[in-house]
């Protein structure tokens, strides 16, 4: 059965926040919702869409009394709110975050909390390049995954309202490790989000020129660089080394293409192409 | 009024190719349709769904008495088929092709053909990473940008058939310098190929481990990596200088976000994105 909260805490209404509020009242998951925000304007935006009850500016009015908080504010922020939340929070409350990176979030918990942890990392694989409560739906998480910090001295009660949260919302939830977490999504979300912000800053000279050049092939490659720009500076900051390691391959592997090119090298070529072809067959279902 | 073509030899009939000969079939531009192929089955797909009417291997027998050819084989092979067709045309006859690379091919039957050429070439910005006749439809390239190779020493009738009967199927005709082209779109289209199969041939090592962790963000991001191999080892090949620039050109980019993030420097990561974010809005419409 799914977990039914009293009073949940989210600090950050965007659109992961108001989305998870939506999700929850629509399921009857939660009785009242509080929503904290810097801005009134995005606060009332989610109120009146009906993914928050109440609105709150600072954490210490809305912590209190909550038996769950979920922090959803960039990345690199989060362990400034974990440090605000921790001395207001109850006994039993639990604490989650829904940030893209794992590990540097999960340390700064660890080191700061004491055992067993009632603060378990999350971060679900939804959104995009959209932001704000005004794009939230209560089906944002439906069907997506959701990976959820290993158990690691955690309390049980804890760990499991947190995998329970995101199954009742329509997740499917994966354990991981966060340090492992944080490189294989350098792989597969957050270099692909440089590269792609490459991609169309390759366009920023010409501009207009360009427009009958554009097609579906670039609209779709560049699609992800319409995503918040501090969103990603904070991934980037928050996830640096494996960014860095994976950044390194794909210029390797884009060198080699051009020694392709420079020797006319049409069998490497045609290899290069292949081996990309297969790989994401792999990865992706078709 | 959309030109009618008596006889039309379509070379080659994958998906391009069939896709014109449905396109012309059914909108009563064409009294008959000549397919060639060097494959039986190919050929039988396309005669079966309706695209050719007639299939021939040996271009010989099917250029002589057509009033319009058209060369739908990958770029590389273009210049060969131009001189197997040039003597078998009528003086009457009108000669163009489909590749995604020009100026190769347009030197090549300037180099060749004599005045006025009766060779215009043509860049339909269609398609997609399927192929074959099974995917063809009479409806691909409505609504699509077609690239004509700009006047240029032209005989008038043939140019003008050409840009007609792109527009009688649908598409919006630019004229356009072929070394122009070619340099365009090396920077919305080739080496956003290239990138986007650098970054699908990243999760080639982990494989199935990555599943979980590949959203819609990698997805989409790669999805032209999913296109011909031998197509794109032939754009890469007629195209190389343009291509090499541009690549250069994105890994000096990247190199600046290595050091953003070797330095921790959040302001120059969200510059980078934000310029990203507003290149891309400026060449695609919303």
């Amino acid at each position: 059965m799914a977990a039914r909260f009293d009073r949940v805490t989210l600090i950050g209404v965007g659109l992961l926040g108001a989305s998870l509020g939506l999700a929850l009242k629509q399921r009857g998951l939660a009785r009242i919702i509080r929503g904290v925000g810097h801005r009134k304007e995005t606060l009332e935006k989610a109120r009146v869409r009906g993914a928050i009850d109440e609105a709150f500016t600072p954490v210490t009015d809305a912590v209190p009394g909550s038996d769950l908080i979920v922090i959803c504010t960039p990345a690199a922020t989060v362990p400034t709110y974990l440090d605000a939340v921790r001395p207001l929070c109850g006994k039993h409350a639990v604490v989650t975050d829904v940030a893209s990176t794992k590990h540097d979030i999960c340390t700064h918990a660890k080191t700061n909390w004491s055992k067993p942890y009632r603060f378990v990392g999350s971060h679900p694989m939804a959104g995009s390049e959209k932001f704000g409560p005004e794009h939230s739906t209560a089906d944002l998480f439906e069907g997506s995954v959701c990976f959820v910090e290993a158990m690691n001295n955690h309390a049980p009660d804890a760990h499991a309202a947190v995998a329970e949260l995101w199954k009742a919302v329509g997740s499917k939830v994966v354990p991981v490790d966060p340090a492992l977490h944080d490189v294989m999504v350098a792989r597969t979300s957050h270099v692909p989000h440089v590269v792609a912000a490459a991609l169309a800053r390759l366009t920023a000279r010409e501009g207009d020129a360009l427009r009958p050049f554009t097609g579906g092939g670039f609209r779709d490659t560049t699609r992800i660089a319409d995503g918040r720009p501090e969103i990603w500076r904070d991934i980037c900051l928050t996830n640096t080394d494996a960014i860095l390691a994976v950044l390194r391959e794909i210029q390797a592997d884009l060198s080699g293409v051009e020694r392709a090119l420079s020797t006319k090298d049409g069998a490497a070529l045609e290899e290069y192409f292949t081996k990309a072809r297969d790989a994401r067959r792999r990865v992706i279902d078709l």
